[in-house]
């Protein structure tokens, strides 16, 4: 059985994943906001370095009214606006529907299950550098791996079948069975260098290669490893290093968080700081530093929005 | 007897409170720079909220070799430069003279003493905002009171004397038994606001009124008070607070720091943030928010002088 795709937030993220789906010969349903009425009559344009490629004609939508009820949902948001997702998916979320959130943080599962309870809910983290360029114009620029792991119902098969179907589409996807271990390992990278970028104005090699920055880099991934080992998450040690020697290889990148400051969008500073602080804590654990790091933020938000 | 006081660094610091004494009768030799020569010809000038006044005629040199010993040497200088002092100072300092430290940080006496085992030290913590904005041209802005204490070799008499000094030349002047204490406690208001003001990039008054940065200032205050009670300096909790509502009340304003770093000066990190954590580790606290404020202004350091 061939499973049909829906993805809400055709983005950076969404739009190159769900244009792999969809070249590889899934059937694809892509829900747009703003670039909708460019989707519609021009479809995805993906410059990618693994080869640029076009699908003029695509199931573009404006309304998750408008669209079928799916097998897997790939929600592509920002977590900024978690809060909408019950009411935005429930047209196209059925019995057997698995929800698949790939995004950035920590709980984002929990709180979607607590709203819509009868859902199947897995988590992903995708390991990819990919950006909106223009309408339906997505750059995808490095990387491209996705892990996934299940959060709740039985969807382990789909997610298995997920991964298949990704591979067949030049992305490569793994199936996980520990969603709070490839969380929080995601965070080792993201809350240093997305927080970081924003706070002190700097890309990843500035960070990585200046001394000082270096060592609070490698601080505050002590923190997430810590607080990940405290809420049942074993990271080793040594992923560290492995973080600070793969970013010093990779092209100098402004991360996600940078990149919404600098459109001044709102910042991932709820799931990305607020929920694993909040994790550790109950668990016994203070991330002091990754702690100033949210305040830092919050900060900068709380001045940019008095403006 | 009369004290005959050197004044070592006549900035916005040293040139105000010399010009004071000068003003009110004593002996003043005052150590330039760069405006030796203005002084020289034009002598000092101060616009104080306290009274506008110019000493057309001072006693100016751009050498210690050609001061005469003094019983007081106010060492006003930035603390970046300290490691310069036991050169600069000995041709001003003999058996008798009290050497007071004007400083910000911690362990300048410590520091200075070692280099010069014979000297009678004492430190200052100076309450005041006051900088230079033209070529020995002083501008007072805002308060005023000083507050001293012996670190070693018999000073207090003439620490008193200073004292006596200082009132009749309308700055308020405080003994203080303990130098430790008054070093820690300027600290609590130094180390947030002078480092966030670089770090972040603001204001005392937008630090103080945005609710994610006033947390993180009641926090680094918090670190400063249990490192500072840590290392024997018995400062209360509700210090705090008081630093708080104070500088609530202040007119807002550019820290030190701030204006070193506008400046493209190098800011006074050793003695502000490297030593109190140090001593504070070595007592057995850690003061994790304050190290990353001093690590995100090596990194402002390191970047700048990269460029």
């Amino acid at each position: 059985m061939k499973l049909k795709y829906a993805v809400v937030g055709t983005g950076g993220i969404g739009g190159y994943y769900g244009a792999r789906l969809a070249q590889a010969g899934s059937e694809v349903h892509f829900l747009f906001r703003s670039d909708y009425e460019v989707a519609r009559t021009s479809g995805l344009r993906i410059d990618s370095v693994k080869g640029d490629f076009c699908l003029p004609t695509i199931n573009a939508y404006n309304s998750t009214q408008d669209m079928p009820v799916a097998d897997v949902v790939l929600v592509c948001t920002k977590t900024t606006s978690n809060a909408l997702l019950p009411q935005l998916l429930s047209p196209i979320v059925g019995s057997q529907t698995v929800v698949l959130l790939i995004q950035n943080g920590l709980n984002m599962e929990r709180e979607l299950h607590e709203a819509m309870p009868e859902a199947r809910i897995a988590g992903a983290i995708a390991f990819i550098c990919t950006s909106k360029v223009g309408p339906a114009h997505i750059h995808h620029a490095e990387f491209g791996e996705l892990t996934m792991a299940p959060y709740c119902g039985e969807c382990s098969d789909v997610l298995r079948q997920v991964c298949a179907d990704f591979e067949q589409a030049q992305v490569p996807a793994l199936y996980a069975d520990d969603l709070n271990l490839i969380r929080w390992r995601k965070l080792v990278w993201n809350i240093p260098y997305n927080g970081l970028s924003v706070a002190m104005h700097a890309q990843t090699d500035e960070l990585t290669m200046t001394p000082a920055s270096r060592q609070l880099l490698i601080d505050l991934m002590t923190e997430v490893v810590r607080g990940g080992q405290a809420c049942g998450a074993p990271i080793k040690d040594s992923y560290i290093g492995k973080m600070i020697s793969f970013t010093e290889g990779m092209t100098p990148y402004l991360p996600s968080m940078r990149l919404d400051y600098d459109a001044r969008r709102p910042m991932e500073i709820r799931s990305m700081y607020e929920q694993p602080i909040a994790e550790a804590r109950r668990a016994g654990y203070e991330m002091r530093k990754t702690e100033m790091l949210m305040q830092q933020l919050q900060y900068i938000e709380q001045i940019r929005d008095k403006e």
